[in-house]
């Protein structure tokens, strides 16, 4: 792992490192902001996951988190979005290819050998993260934007149970009935749907929900609210009556102005239950 | 006037404008944040010079200041660094022509017909915002970073005294006797030194002083502080008996992680001299 750069930043310090993935088959590049609480042990982390044509960098820079983490001693890590670099596959779309991993383990041609998000964010990263950090791998909560948001919601239902809440800012919510999901799950997965439901956070939900608490928002004035459709996981959490603070934001839409707002409220949710 | 985009952000909007500008000679950008309280009336207005590199976007995505002028109610203005255009001179350097206007009235050419900033930032933007959004002119104060804090602590300086209160993150504090500073002062005003002293802080300091409160915060790790010279300016305002807080900030370098991590405390600041 190297340090491409380290920041004094809330009393604490933003790094962005590299390292060669063995999930990805490829350099990744990942944000990590340390609050000064991590200089005397191990502190929680919340990860953050962004959306389409975003890097490690869009959230680091413009979602205002760190405000919110160093208040609370929480750290936070950003992530890329998919894998990088001239041997990887891409495409002429903002929304397939590099930019645009959908935090899948891809399986067909040609993006199965370095599109392995999944794997990427829940195995190989923590894995590096503790091995070379102050962080306590034991409190980890996860929240996204979009198709991060999407990401957050489907790792936190996954029967893994690693994180103990999850929170989203406007996420795709049911991409097997989208636009923004068929496209990219039939090119990274293939024409099976069966296999596509654990990528489908309104599926997970009806399927077997998330063992803590959940807290969504996304904006009423949402250009993309179409396709995010957070109608069918509002239906599907209530449903089965799963714990969960589901807001819609009176004329906010998808920007990270809308994001920035809500962040205090997202970081005071996930510090309540990391040092429960 | 048109307006670019407005997004809803902390209870209020964040508006970008272009405008033909007739003290630039060109199409000139900026954005404008206005608190939910504009809406039942005028409010303080604090204007943001952003620095070297910089356009009307940066601070407004970057710098979290959003989030306290809400708290404050407070409106933000983030004005561009320079003209802007094909027909707008330029040059190689990233530190003079477009986005290096350094906030004077050039006098040589070929800088003299488009780069007049000093006039654009201190009378025709105030005239336009006053015409179109719902401000209280009569409680202005001023901020910038670098090049930006060399501007506004050289526009609260100047006689006109229309700023109750000026602070300043990691500025350009002696640019006459900077690489920061005689390059561009010599091209944009020539080499009569004589008239380069209102755009130096360090010599308005001595000169005159600034009749309110003062706010500058650097970082000890600021990599371009021997061009900064905060030595300077902290000099001069002891010297001058000056109302102020000089803090020199552990560990911070000259980013906007550094500038985000302070933006809570010049917010405060400001508000506490514009809503007396």
């Amino acid at each position: 792992m190297e340090t491409v750069s380290e920041n004094a930043c809330f009393g604490g310090t933003q790094g962005v490192y590299t390292h060669a993935s063995t999930a990805c088959s490829c350099n990744m590049t990942f944000g990590l902001f340390l609050p000064a609480e991590a200089k005397d042990g191990p502190v929680p982390l919340l990860w953050y996951l962004s959306g389409l044509t975003c890097t490690h960098e869009n959230a680091m820079t413009k979602a205002g988190a760190q405000t919110w983490a160093a208040e609370h001693g929480i750290a936070l890590c950003f992530p890329d979005t998919s894998p990088r670099g001239d041997a990887v596959a891409d495409d002429d779309g903002y929304d397939l290819g590099q930019g645009a991993g959908f935090y899948v383990n891809a399986t067909e041609e040609p993006w199965a050998s370095h599109y392995r998000m999944w794997d990427y964010v829940m195995d190989e990263l923590p894995v590096l993260l503790e091995r070379n950090f102050s962080l306590d791998m034991d409190r980890q909560s996860i929240t996204g934007h979009s198709m991060g948001g999407h990401g957050a919601l489907t790792m936190a239902m996954s029967p893994r149970g690693q994180f103990r809440s999850v929170s989203a800012f406007s996420p795709i919510t049911n991409p097997t009935a989208s636009d923004w999901g068929r496209k990219q799950l039939s090119a990274y997965l293939g024409n099976n749907e069966d296999i596509w439901s654990p990528h489908d956070a309104t599926l997970c939900m009806r399927d077997r929900g998330f063992d803590g608490p959940m807290l969504i928002d996304t904006g009423t004035n949402d250009q993309f609210i179409d396709l995010l459709k957070p109608e069918a996981l509002a239906e599907a959490a209530a449903a089965r009556r799963q714990q969960i603070q589901f807001r819609m934001q009176p004329g906010y839409d998808h920007s990270y102005f809308f994001v920035s707002t809500f962040m205090e409220d997202h970081l005071a949710f996930h510090a309540e239950h990391l040092w429960a």
